[in-house]
């Protein structure tokens, strides 16, 4: 077992107080101790502390569950909770089930909101997650500034204990938006390039006599031109919807539509 | 398998277009089925669509891990994605990975905002899964509306399935804050309560000699005050520390501090 040692506080680093703490109070299962481990990894929440694990420590279930999360390699093990949460300033506990204690209760947006004005006053802030089934004792609630609960449906309430964790992890970096990487919009077409576009489909319909009576070609192509400014065509998309007219009109004679309206 | 049969539009209800339908395509692991199962009936989203399970259908991993949750005994199983969401007007894929696709990557947050809203306007709205490991094909994130990313670690983006079904399922419901049924604050003490306990341990203090010099009272008396103050004491705490003070002074002579500064 690891004494709660000194954290370093270079941001996003194992210990360095940019994230909460995860604390693991008396969990049975390495398989949810491995599956915390790597949600926690996967919204990049380094520091996982264990407390009295059930079947000891190392657990190889809670290392297949990792799928190779860093944050299992780091994790500290610790005897007690009063151990594990010595070095902190503001720790929460979970619950799905009310205590009628006095004790504030928020949500777990609302408790990352309070978290992160914390860590900006260079305080450690952590989250404990009581034992699967019986959940956290009211000792252990009791010594929480706050209690976050989550908005489950009354009737079901028994969340597993690594799906808390990642709703948490989740929560914590919510606020981050789309990640960086992610440039799905590449290429916009200009206006210059779609009214080039609708000019071309505007004089391939003329020719095949689409818009009749011919004093309505001005709301028919209102209506045409709506459909494709709603998309936010690409540049790629652009020329891909000017071959497709291209290739619609290849060979073709000037042939009137055949209404039967 | 079970053809996509016209839903009841009962709020709430199974089928009901209270929420969204997650449709889970190509999924393999029964424990994975089962885990979203669970979630999604923890956070009151009642129907799973599952397209082509790779073990067949009904599977005992999947009852097992659904812990009981009536979502599993209401999923639709379907031979194709098209099949599963035919009758949605908005679809939404999921995905880790950017695929330099022109389309609209949204947070899951403010997927659950254009889906409320599209509720509203009784259309119904299904977000997808991909297989485990391999995620969404490319075929698949075509059909969508948008892509719904999550703010993972670029270095460790695979999240476990039931993990993502189970991020999406608390977003869907994050919005409505703390349950009812929640009475944390229970009884909290009025003012008039409060400074009776203020006045009481101000009264046995001064018994003490513990106000000196004497003038430095009143911000003496205001420090102690904000301690309380801060606490949001119930009318049942108020009580206890009454009697404390009162036990602390049981018996005791009319003693002046020592002071030693």
């Amino acid at each position: 077992m690891n004494p709660a040692e000194p954290q370093s506080d270079t941001p996003g680093a194992p210990g360095g107080g940019a994230a909460p703490v995860f604390v693991l109070v008396a969990p049975q299962l390495g398989e949810n101790i491995g599956a915390c481990a790597r949600v926690m990894g996967n919204f990049a929440i380094p520091e996982l502390r264990i407390v009295a694990p059930r079947d000891g420590w190392p657990n190889p279930a809670a290392e297949t569950m990792a799928a190779g999360s860093g944050v299992l390699a780091n994790a500290q093990v610790f005897d007690t909770l009063e151990a594990a949460v010595a070095d902190c300033h503001r720790i929460y506990a979970t619950t799905g089930t009310p205590r009628h204690m006095v004790k504030p209760v928020v949500t777990a947006r609302a408790a990352m909101g309070e978290i992160r004005a914390s860590l900006r006053d260079g305080q450690r802030a952590a989250i404990m997650f009581g034992a699967e089934k019986s959940g956290h004792s009211n000792e252990e609630i009791a010594r929480a500034r706050a209690v976050i609960t989550l908005p489950v449906d009354p009737d079901f309430t028994s969340l597993n204990l690594a799906m808390a964790c990642g709703v948490l992890a989740y929560e914590w970096r919510a606020g981050d938006g789309v990640p960086d990487g992610w440039k799905p919009m590449e290429g916009p077409a200009t206006q210059g390039e779609l009214d080039g576009l609708y000019a071309h489909l505007q004089d391939e319909l003329d020719r095949a006599g689409f818009f009749y009576p011919p004093e309505k070609t001005p709301l028919m192509m209102q209506n045409l031109i709506n459909i494709f400014a709603r998309g936010g065509l690409s540049q790629q998309e652009v020329r891909t919807l000017r071959g497709a007219i291209k290739a619609l009109t290849i060979g073709r004679g000037k042939a009137r539509v055949v209404r039967t309206d």
